[in-house]
């Protein structure tokens, strides 16, 4: 079965420190089945396109083995369009502007292939949609959902019924705050868990990141970047990294979504090395490894006694 | 040789969103020494307290083995106070007074036993004192030193000469953007040691702590504590950990230092769970080992090829 990727497709504009790029390849489908890419096929992302979506960036997925036949590119029509500003610091950023245009009609139907999904990755989107997907999934097995602080403040009723169809959640800091209206980060996600999800991911960027399940917590650290040059599309970097990795094992066990928790935070520290989607367009299994292993020297210590 | 600590004996008036305490036991020397106390012997911390000080804390320190024949009482002053107002999350506090009292005229000055120590912690004080202390030193070999954003902006010189003559530092998150002007704290890092310290170490309270050396970086997990009573001290819990650890077992490999930041983090990790000095009065080896262990399984992850 097919790992299944709902989300956007986008064509950014985006301005940080060091560079500019424009109608540079983005979205969070894109990001998610780029990292996955790497760990298991077939990866299957859904999504729309608009007649001026270049071809060349749907062959570079397809030479990644990711299957294009559920990108829909209707005629008439433009791509969603993302422009953004980074600060000095790369931990804030200004939206400058965002043109819907296709995506603002974006309603997935899954093909009879998609709908037997087991494995399924609902990208940030409105929660209404994700409810819509998984209206149509027929044997949902693992599903990660990612979402963001504008629906947790928009569209709080939808997410909160998302939220209890998935088996995880990955959000940010700000977002378990956001939702929970609470400060403290464990208390934040022990009440998130019981919204739903059995398991938690928070990602706190130069941080590092924290898995909740049951009474246990694993905090991943965050590779040491001297250099970040595009933070755009880290978080998608990490849970396409998380489920591809999960995907291809199909072992749930804690320790195992440990070491998919450190995918997911190596294929971010990818990601934000280059503009755009490059940091994830040419690399080998070795690479990727040989950084799992870095993120295990980061933070092993041992008992004396 | 004693482990030699210098800094402030206080009397803490503390607000936090739970409680509050009026002239509670407080002081970076009485943090640091309280929480090496439990790794080695003689701790000798070094200071001053005016004649309010009250019998029974020296009392409770001299339980933990810690000499206080260091800690001058001088006739007709008061101890230095400190009062402070946490906030709802706990990360921000307001200073409410500072009255020096006693503290304003601290010069230290050192009895023979102490100038020939070689495992030296010197507090959060001006670094002109810090200076006066490390040209009282006959035997330097180990020389931690904590130090804060009030003196990274007002004394900046004397600390850039107290940086050429120390072995590690210890500062959180902030103050090494302040010190170095620089966001990202892997290349503030290596600003700073080019500043002097061989080893650094970057405190990020809830997000843990990173060890700096080399080439190499150590990333520590904070501790997930649901309840958080009173930050006050955890720094200095942090700096006593570490360098009591370090004093016990004479070894300052990198894997040594390791876990002595583990130790660091446990200590400070006791400490905020009550207020004052409580969380560290009433602990045992074990307890400590303990949570030790804690720490390492949550941050342990294994390969899996």
């Amino acid at each position: 079965m097919p790992l299944l990727i709902i989300g956007s497709f986008a064509l950014d504009s985006i301005e940080t420190p060091f560079d500019k790029v424009e109608d540079a390849l983005g979205g969070s489908a894109t990001y998610i089945a780029l990292a996955s890419s790497y760990f298991t096929s077939p990866v299957y992302p859904v999504g729309v396109v608009g007649e001026d979506f270049p071809d060349k960036y749907l062959q570079m997925l397809e030479e990644h083995n990711i299957l294009t036949d559920g990108i829909e590119k209707v005629p008439g029509t433009k791509t969603f369009r993302w422009g953004g500003k980074y600060h000095y610091d790369l931990n804030t950023r200004d939206t400058i502007f965002t043109e819907l245009n296709v995506f603002e009609s974006f309603n997935p139907v899954l093909t009879g292939k998609a709908r037997k999904s087991s494995y399924v990755l609902l990208g940030n989107i409105t929660p209404s949609l994700q409810l819509k997907v998984l209206d149509q999934l027929e044997n949902p097995k693992f599903v990660v959902c990612d979402t963001m602080n504008l629906w947790i403040e928009n569209n709080r009723e939808d997410l909160l019924e998302v939220l209890k169809r998935i088996d995880v959640l990955i959000i940010n800091d700000s977002e378990a705050r956001l939702l929970t209206n609470e400060p403290n980060l464990i208390k934040a996600a022990a009440m998130i868990r019981k919204m739903g999800p059995e398991k938690l991911i928070i990602k706190k960027g130069e941080h590092g990141a924290l898995l909740f399940q049951n009474n246990t917590i694993f905090s991943a650290p965050a590779y040491p970047l001297e250099n970040i040059f595009d933070p755009t599309g880290a978080g998608d970097s990490f849970a396409g990294g998380f489920i591809g990795y999960l995907h291809k094992t199909r072992d749930l066990s804690f320790d195992n979504l440990k070491r998919a928790v450190i995918y997911g935070s190596t294929m971010a520290s990818f990601c934000v090395e280059q503009f755009s989607t490059k940091g994830l367009e040419e690399l080998d299994k070795l690479q990727i490894h040989d950084r799992f292993l870095e993120f295990r020297e980061l933070s092993r210590f041992d008992d004396d006694e």
